[in-house]
This record gives C-alpha cells, structure tokens and sequence, in this order.
C-alpha cells in the first residue's frame, strides 16, 4: 500500500464485475478499470444450502480426506467363488442394480433378469412360474451395493453365480462383481432365454471352476486390477463401454494360469476364447475395482463428495461421502446414442447399471478423452469427447495421478464429483453406458450417453446442508 | 472473359503473389490486390528434375496405381517355418536389415548380431572365431529385402531361426519375418551373449514348433494381421514403437489354438508367459505386413512413391515404385530420443533396422497422433506427435481407410511418400525407432525419432527424372 490515501481517492473507480458481462462492459464503456472475476450464480440449490456447505470449516478437509483415500485404494484379484460362499447369499435372494427396488416398480430388462436368475437357481420352472414366485414376494430384492457388490446393466446376482473376489490392500475393504457374460442377448441386458441360460451354466460349470483355480495359481502374486485399468487408459479404453485393451490385458495375466489347471484341453481352449472374444470381459473387474476406492471414502463427516451413482432401470440412485448409506433417488433418464441393427429410441428401458461407479470414479464418461475411438459405440464426435473430460474437471476434487490420459498431456482422469461444484456449475456428470431394451427378453439394444437426474444432487445438497448445520 | 478488355487495362494491376511474403505486402501496401498462393521453392533437387517429374504424364496414374496397391494388399498368417525351409537359406548365409553391407563396413550393433548368430548356428566356436570366419568372408551377407524378408534393428535372421510366413491374398505376394525376441539385451539389438543364446535356443526348440502348430491349426481360418494392425490403431499403437494392443491381440488370436498344440503344459504356458511379456511381439508381423504391401507397389514404371526405408546401422536405402530393387544410400542418421538406465547420446549406434518399412507403410511415425503415449518412450511431446501426423500428410498420396486414426476424427492414415512432395516441401519422412547401443554386444540402450537423410531423396529424385527422359 505504497499508494497516499489522497492518490487512492482521486483515482477513477476500481470495479470489480462478478460475471454480469452487461454490467462490466457498461463500466468499461464509461473507463472505469473493471477487473471480471469468473464467477455466476448457482444453477440449482436453496442458496442458504450452499453457503452454509461453503462455510462448514469441515468441508475442504473432509474432501481431501475422502478423494485421497479414493486416490490411495488398490485393487487386487484375489479370489473367484459363488456368491452364495463368498457373500452368504440365501437361497431365494437376488442383488439387483441400482437403489432398493421392488418387483413391481422393476422395468423390463431388470425383471428379464430376474426371471432369468430365477430359472437358473432352479427356483422356478419357466417364465411364468417365475413371475408368479417374484410377483408373490417370495423372492428377496437387495441392491449389490448393500452386499459390497456392483454388478453391470439389471446386474443381478444369484447364489450360484461366480464373483471374482477383490481386495484393497491399502484400505482393507474387499469388493464383488459377477463374470461378464459378452455382449447382445445377455441375462444382465434382461434375455433370459434357453441360450441365456446354457451360457450361464457353462459359467458356472466350467469358466468359474478354471478361473478360481487359475487365479489360485497366483496366490503369491495377484493380479493388480488398478494397474491394467491404468494401462488401458493409454490405450484406448475408458473403462466403461470400452474396455478392449483392458480384457486383453486380463487374458495377457490370467492365460498362463489358465493352461496350468487341471481341467481337459477343450475346457481351456474355451475358457481363452470365451474370454478373448468378450471385448467387455474386464467391465466386471473395473467395476468392484472402482467400488473399493469409493467405499474407502464412505463416512467422512463433511464431505460433499459423490461416493455411489448408480441405477436400477426405474430410479436412478446417488450416496455421498457426507451422508452414509442413505440413497437421493429420482426417475432415471433414457440414454442417448447408437443402436444395434433395427433398433430405435423407442426400444431403449431408462437408465440401468452400476456400471456407473466407473465415472464416480472419474474414468468412463469421465475419461472419455482417452478412448476417442468410443464414439463409434455410444455416438457424439470426437471433440465432443475430449470437451466431456475437460468439463468434468469443473465438478470433481482431483486427478487421478495413476489414471493419465495421454491426449491431454498425461493429465490425472478427474476424479470425485463434489455435489457443491455440481450444484455450482448446473452440468452434470457425464456417464456412458449400455442400453437395455425395454421389452423384458430383448437384451441390449445400444449404447449411449446420460446423465444422473439434477434431483439427485439437489436432494443430496438439501441433506448435506442439513446434516451441516446439525454438526455445529 | 465477360470484363471488356479496356476495362481490364484501366483497372488496378492485379497481382498474384507465389510465396515470397516480402513482395505480396511491399505491392499490397502500395494499393494492389494481392492474391497470396502457397507456392515456395523446392527444398531441395535440381529444378529441371522436379519439372521433368511435375510433367511426366505418367505420373499421376502410376502413382494411384502404386499406391492403391498398397491400400488393397492383405496380409494373412499361413506359417511359421525355420528360414532354412522357406527361404532356402543356405549354410553360411546371414540376413541383415537395410542395403547391402560387409563386414568391414557393419557397425558395432551388426557386427554383435551377426557374431552371435554365427555362434548360434554352430559356425563359431565363440566370438573370436565367429569374427574370424565373417572377417574371412566365410560368411555371405545378403539384405532381408533381397528375400523378401524384413528384421528389426540389425535383423539377422540365419537359417535355423523360425519365421512368420505371411500372404497378400489380393496381389499373391508373400513376406517373412523372425519371432520378436523381446526387448533388452537380445541379438538384434548386437548383444550375443549367453543369455541371448539361450533364449535364441529356446525360441528355435519350444516357440517356432509350438506357433508352427498352432497356425497350422487355424489353416482355415489364418489371423488376418492387417485387421490386427488395423485394430491396434484404435488402441494406442502407431505400430513400429508401440505394439502393446497389437501384441495382445495376436496373443488372444492364437492362444486358443496355442493350448490345442499337443506339447507339455510347461511349454504351452512358458510360450503364453514370453508373448504376453514382450510388449514388441506383434512388429515382426507388422513389418512383413507393410512389406507385402509396399511390394505390390513394385515396378510400377513413372512413378515416384517410396517402397523401401531401411537402414543397416551404416546407411540408410530409399527405393521406390519406379526405380525397381534400386537402392539410393547415403550414411545414416543417429536418432534423438530418451534413453534406457544410464546410457545417453553418445552410446547410441546410427540408425538400423528395416522397420522403418512402418512409415512407408503410412503407420509408425506417420501415425503417432494415434499414439500419444509413445512420446514417453521416443521422446517428445503429445502436440508434437499430433504434428508429426499432420505433416507427413503433406508427403503422402493418399489417407488409407483401413488404418484410421480416432483423435484425427477417424482420418486414414497417411500413406505412400512422394518422392516429389519431399523435395518440394524439404520435409523428411519422420521414423521412430528403437536405438541399439554403438558397441557389439550392448543391447538395446533406448528410443527416439530420425529422418532419412535428405541424401538419399536427392539420389532418387534424380534418378526417376532420368528414367522419366529415358521414357520419353
């Protein structure tokens, strides 16, 4: 403050223009110095909400908390067992995407699935025996999040089927996904019939046994998921709908191990082809990989980071670090995108799939920079692509160091949404994804992009804010 | 011509201005229209050359035909055979990368492969003795295009190695290369020692028997490895220094049939474990792929696209589509690039390998925008590798479909160098390369990028003006 308070006052008016562009250019006009500053009112949200997140002396160190413990979690392959062993899943109870859901709100391709599931444990004879068992309330519905589970699309989850088994070495926890069954006319994309169901048996029978024993062989030096969806990113992949490089990458560490179990010739040349002919085959190490870096960050008072975005076909669901286990729910939106041969919009069920927890994550739509080739799959342009990534940025609390996306100089993918910067801006995260037919039976019908319902966030803000000012 | 012709003669001069920024503004400045085109000089070549080029009438079709050759060539997998066999190779003949060369004037990193492959055979008791026969001339010399054969770095390839057996089922032409051996110290980088031997030992016993079988097994089905390279460019590969994608891809289309092969589970493993280790695998099948197509291109009289990039480690040879098995040499480049351990610019050996057959091909260093990882191997940054591609399509003849480069919105990469654009433009073709160290028996000591030299354009520049007046 060299300046004499005299000088100060003669000088013409210093102004300061926070984003009303009319107004900076009028005092321009007039020669005022006007110095504009970035900013503009939030897009949704009670203000009183918002200020009271902004002043919470927790918030900026419960969210470093909560993005550097995602940053910090591993993901190691440890195990493959039936979810009935590895979860004690009951007889007659089936995981399910997304938040809670009950047989008659369930879409299409969610109760495909779970008639699928049904036939499969035995519990029913056909399709109409199976309806009568779910409609009846005999069966079970618990979402796999519950179960420390994601499973993609209807991501059911029955006793039988197997899990691959991960572990985070860092944090402790332990996550659980099914083995990804390819693509088209597939129980999680809601078909469930004869084909559906010798697919599954032959998983069940033959790939789950040979890949247990497999990945036993490497007990003393496990696969490191987190490494191959790093690699992937340099090479094509988002981790969501493209995981081309990722499921060559597991053939590349299981393959060895593989042809060492005792198991006939047949069986392993067909354990190698299932797997090298599923471009999709690492979806379902992806997703718990991403599942125990965002539970690591669960329960941190304070924090206004997104831990869950997830959908069950009807409603799609969001958790926070902030808030625990409570879900903030709204009616899912329907995919925008591509569609396999005669199919149309008109096909397409809404939203469905944890699948999402890549994106929570910040790869998949996220990361979509990495993997320019994806819009051949789920539509858009390329720049269209690379501007997602750059606009995700804007929402989320770090970059992932161990997530580069070449393209971009070798930046960290953007990492943990922050419900406060959503809020802020009004964009929401962007998520691509697989497109179930509406029709139970159909299977998948396309691929495509979507965004979680603002009502979510605005629920998650409202209770954020409440549970805020409770901790004062 | 509707303006009458006093009209044209008051009105003010119009000016066309060709490239010399210096008068277009001096004239603009003085009130003249001044019409800019982007003409400048040629860089480099005798004027009377690039005019006898610039008005053959030839040139033009039989450029399309050369290069269309080279857009249509397939490339199949039919065989994997020792060199002996296949290419009738004799005792006491080795093969080496780029043109012609002795022993006297081979650098270090030749002079390492060659030796070691002397003692591999059992021509040499050890390197004294080995240098001693190849010093006598014991031992003839021939280059891998002389066979229809292509190596990488020092490319030695002597009659007990395996090789890959590869067809263009379009033109009929066939192509070899050895198995990859991985990176590091291994013989075609000039290492020789006993490790090297060993692994060249079971690489002859174990690997060529075990690949020999199982592409035997897929007769009726041959991997297509155009699609692969095709594929490879939607993941991060350009296809010369990085073949990540590529080589999991290979290694998922013939591990099926790989575990079919009747030998120990030991063996079948061991052969799965060194594919899936060698991130380099798949470049011995690109190269003879690039090789088949730039050899339908052969002998395509007037015109003036580039068939062969190839260096020994003392001189780098051009041939072209209109100058038939002719080799225009001059001494090689060192390339520029990052370093592996503790060795730097001065352990590098001048340029080597027939490799560079990628950027004839259109692929490698012409398509590094497909492949902005690779910058963290050869060196440079990801905008530079997006230039790199940009430019070489000022060299080219045509984008080829089948080879499309995501982050360019899909566009072909750029393929078949114009011998005259070079000379025109003054650009070089741009290669990237791995770089061996300049002593025998060092291995490899990192990567980087080099051009030809300008040299050896000049050469063929003027001999395809003197063929061009010969045909008059």
């Amino acid at each position: 403050m060299g300046e004499p308070l005299g000088g100060l006052l003669s000088a013409p008016p210093a102004i300061v223009a926070a984003g009303v562009e009319a107004f900076s250019a009028a005092a321009r006009g007039q020669g005022a110095a006007v110095t504009d500053v970035a900013w503009r009112p939030p897009a949704f949200g009670d203000p009183a909400d918002l200020t009271q997140l902004a002043l919470d002396p927790r918030r900026a160190a419960a969210n470093r908390t909560a993005v550097e413990r995602v940053l910090a979690a591993g993901s190691l392959l440890t195990d493959v067992r039936p979810a009935r062993e590895v979860l004690g899943l009951p007889d007659r109870m089936l995981l399910h995407a997304g938040p809670p859901l009950t047989w008659e709100a369930a879409s299409g391709p969610m109760r495909g699935a779970l008639l699928g599931a049904c036939i499969f444990e035995g519990w029913a004879s056909g399709p109409a025996d199976a309806e009568r068992i779910l409609a009846a309330g005999e069966i079970a519905l618990e979402p796999c999040h519950h179960y420390r589970a994601v499973g993609p699309m209807a991501g059911v989850t029955s006793p039988s089927m197997w899990l691959w088994c991960l572990a985070d070495p860092v944090h402790g926890g332990q996550a659980f996904s099914t083995l990804n069954e390819g693509l088209g006319k597939v129980l999680r994309y809601g078909a469930f019939d004869a084909e559906v169901q010798a697919r599954l048996g032959w998983m069940r029978d033959v790939l789950g046994p040979v890949l247990q024993r497999a990945v036993a062989r490497r007990a003393g030096d496990p696969v490191d998921v987190r490494a191959i969806l790093a690699q992937m990113l340099q090479m094509g992949d988002e981790g969501h709908n493209r995981n081309r490089a990722g499921s060559l990458l597991t053939l590349r560490e299981l393959s060895p191990s593989i042809v060492e179990v005792d198991a006939p010739a047949a069986d392993i040349a067909a354990v190698l082809r299932f797997i090298g002919g599923n471009e999709h085959f690492f979806l379902n190490l992806g997703m718990p990989t991403a599942k125990l870096a965002m539970d690591a960050a669960r329960d941190v008072p304070g924090a206004t980071m997104v831990t869950v975005l997830a959908r069950n076909g009807t409603d799609f669901g969001v958790q926070t670090a902030g808030t625990g286990d409570r879900w903030f729910t709204a009616p899912a939106d329907t995919p925008v995108g591509l569609f396999l041969g005669g199919y149309g919009p008109d096909d397409a069920n809404p939203d469905i799939g944890d699948s999402a927890i890549m994106e929570t994550y910040g790869v998949g739509g996220f990361a979509m920079a990495a993997a320019p080739a994806i819009v051949r799959f789920v539509g858009g342009t390329v720049p269209d692509a690379l501007a997602t990534t750059e606009r995700m940025y804007q929402l989320t609390l770090a970059e992932n160091p161990a997530m580069q996306i070449p393209v971009l100089g070798f930046r960290g993918a953007p990492t943990g949404i922050d419900v406060v910067q959503v809020a802020r801006t009004g964009w929401l995260p962007q998520i691509n994804t697989g497109m179930a037919g509406r029709v139970a039976g159909t299977g998948q019908v396309g691929a495509g992009l979507v965004q979680p319902p603002q009502r979510c966030f605005e629920q998650a803000l409202a209770a954020l804010a409440a549970e805020s000012r409770a901790a004062r």
